[in-house]
């Protein structure tokens, strides 16, 4: 009783115009150098980078990045943590709260091979962690999730944050790993003085959290967050000693709306991801269909881009179809023409793919299967 | 080099409260009384019913069509066409363009065992059908596509149209097998009114097109085309043959908000499809979060509803979070609660999930493998 493997959409070899499509692409040479820079901005800051793996899913890439000094990565599901530690990843922390005693039952077992940690923002969520790691006869690091300013999850810093922590430091089965501090809705807020604004709002949180730490006797190893949008203010802040930022390997054309200071596009990163696409019918003039639609490249923050085609623009998005819009004076696409679509949202498009497509030079240079595609478990 | 199966989120036995999240959640008596209620529908009608499997990817749930009399079933993907036929299905029609010799070969290959048609809606296509029939040795009927109103795929109704019918007819590869004329934008058209209207133009470039391949001396052995927001004024306009809806099995938030002659929301089906999820934080007072955002339940076509529970809004789906609010003075709900959410859109939410977990009186009864889940070559 097996769901059907998806196969991949290439061979390795082929030209880039001989890739089945729809197909996830990655330009390896801007994806190198998004890790190489990452890995530069970091050094020196006595910050550590645990990218998330929740925006590429794949050890390949989290092993890529481990090599360049990343400390371990970041995950949001158990199942995602599996697919990283089965893949040889020896450090997760899942990001996130996780409720049900099979996922904690699945979550503790992983200790028993990799250093696993976890978060929670409630006395119920640490009594059930607490029962999964002594069934499973582990110990193991549970850190405290602040509201950071996104007003998702995450308990109230301060007293309240502090509470839970020494609940967690006193259990025999649990460790205090640190704060969870992670400001969502920060990462795309599109000028440079607003997401300053809403870290240092996160930061001061933390420094709230850690003054009630203090005033019950506990240190608070790690604080934690940060992503693409915004990770140079938390490591400006002094009180972040890791940062979470997983987008910056690919990037995606909601971030690429990001401004920096003079007001231009954020230019730090390259864009490395992208959904190759067939023009798969050319019905009349000024109209053109592709054939990836939102079900091959998602629509939660907004449509595709073309790359490099500013004559065409994706118009509209139906499941299995992409419409593209082009000046009647305009050369037409060619059907079967191949044209690569920048994805609205990294990492939910990479969620419904199971195999990167790596070129160089115009041609497949790799085939990286997706294991935590799908994992919401 | 294979990519993870994702686990089935539950045992067939469990309680539904037992239930691994999220998971995409089957009401079989519903399911049923839609299969029932459209095999009602078409009966004595002489119109066929070929439902789309775009939306259920499943040769189980396609097995079940047919068995209340489908004819057999559409799809918009080659990959799609495969998970049925090695399924056991025996007559498939991928309603929708094919481009690229790979693609073509593989959809060659399936006539060889299955009956298997395809659609074009331009000489190159049928040039490259033609070819991948000739190399595989088999002949296969096309359907010209012609554009029935949505401004999408298809061909100009009238003499173009009979034109291309013509160059298929003569092909010793190729048969004409009809004309598919689908409007899907007319689907979602909230009144009764105006989805009447549209599907009267449809038929309208159908006539003139069946005119014109009459005047070829060209008989039209189908016309398929019609969905579930439109397919009783398909069977009532005297010129479709078959018709083609999917969503009737499961529907969804979007279906819902179809009205009918009454101004009421149409009710000819039942919401069988759901997404169940897990009350996974209750930080403070009038918001908790849900562990299913639109990594489990698409926002294509607006946010998911809550099923039975008037007193809680899902008001924001981030990637693997679902924001619920409820006013103050309601019940907050329990942390580790399921909600069974309503998709707002039933094809792409089914295309995230690599099982169904069939239900009934509150017990799991069946687990069904989504083969064509990503299937999108």
């Amino acid at each position: 009783m097996e769901t059907m493997l998806q196969r991949p959409p290439a061979i390795i070899g082929q030209r880039e115009d001989e890739v089945d499509t729809p197909a996830l692409l990655l330009d390896l040479d801007a994806f190198e150098y998004n890790l190489d820079r990452m890995a530069q901005l970091v050094a020196g800051t006595g910050v550590r980078l645990r990218p998330h793996a929740k925006t590429h899913k794949s050890p390949v890439i989290a092993q890529l990045q481990i090599a360049l000094g990343a400390v371990g990565q970041c995950v949001q599901k158990v199942g995602e943590a599996e697919a990283l530690v089965w893949g040889g990843v020896r450090d997760v922390f899942v990001s996130n709260e996780v409720v049900g005693t099979a996922k904690l039952a699945r979550f503790a077992a992983l200790a028993k091979i990799a250093n696993v940690a976890i978060c929670a923002d409630s006395d119920a969520h640490v009594v059930a962690i607490e029962a999964a790691a002594a069934d499973a006869t582990v110990r193991v690091p549970v850190y405290v999730e602040i509201d950071a300013g996104a007003g998702r999850c995450g308990i109230e810093p301060g007293e309240r944050a502090a509470l839970l922590a020494r609940r967690i430091a006193q259990s025999q089965h649990l460790t205090f790993g640190g704060l969870q501090a992670y400001n969502g809705s920060a990462q795309h807020q599109r000028r440079p003085q607003e997401r300053a604004a809403a870290i240092e709002t996160a930061a001061d949180a933390v420094r709230r959290t850690i003054d009630a730490l203090e005033r019950l006797d506990l240190r608070c190893p790690v604080v934690t967050g940060g992503g693409t949008g915004t990770f140079e203010y938390e490591i400006a802040s002094g009180v972040y000693t890791e940062i979470q930022p997983g987008s910056y390997c690919f990037m995606d054309a909601d971030y690429a709306r990001n401004l920096d200071a003079n007001g231009k596009p954020v230019s730090t990163f390259r864009q490395s991801l992208f959904v190759l696409s067939t023009v798969m019918s050319v019905p009349r003039a000024g109209t053109a269909v592709l054939d990836a639609g939102h079900k091959a490249v998602t629509i939660d923050s907004g449509l595709p881009l073309l790359w490099q085609r500013p004559e065409l623009a994706y118009v509209d998005a139906s499941d299995e179809h992409g419409a593209l819009s082009y000046a009647p004076d305009a050369q037409a696409p060619r059907l079967g023409e191949k044209i690569r679509l920048v994805p609205g949202h990294c990492d939910p498009t990479v969620d419904r793919h199971d195999w990167y497509v790596g070129v160089r030079n115009g041609r497949v240079e790799c085939l990286w299967p997706i294991p935590a595609r799908g994992a919401m478990h």
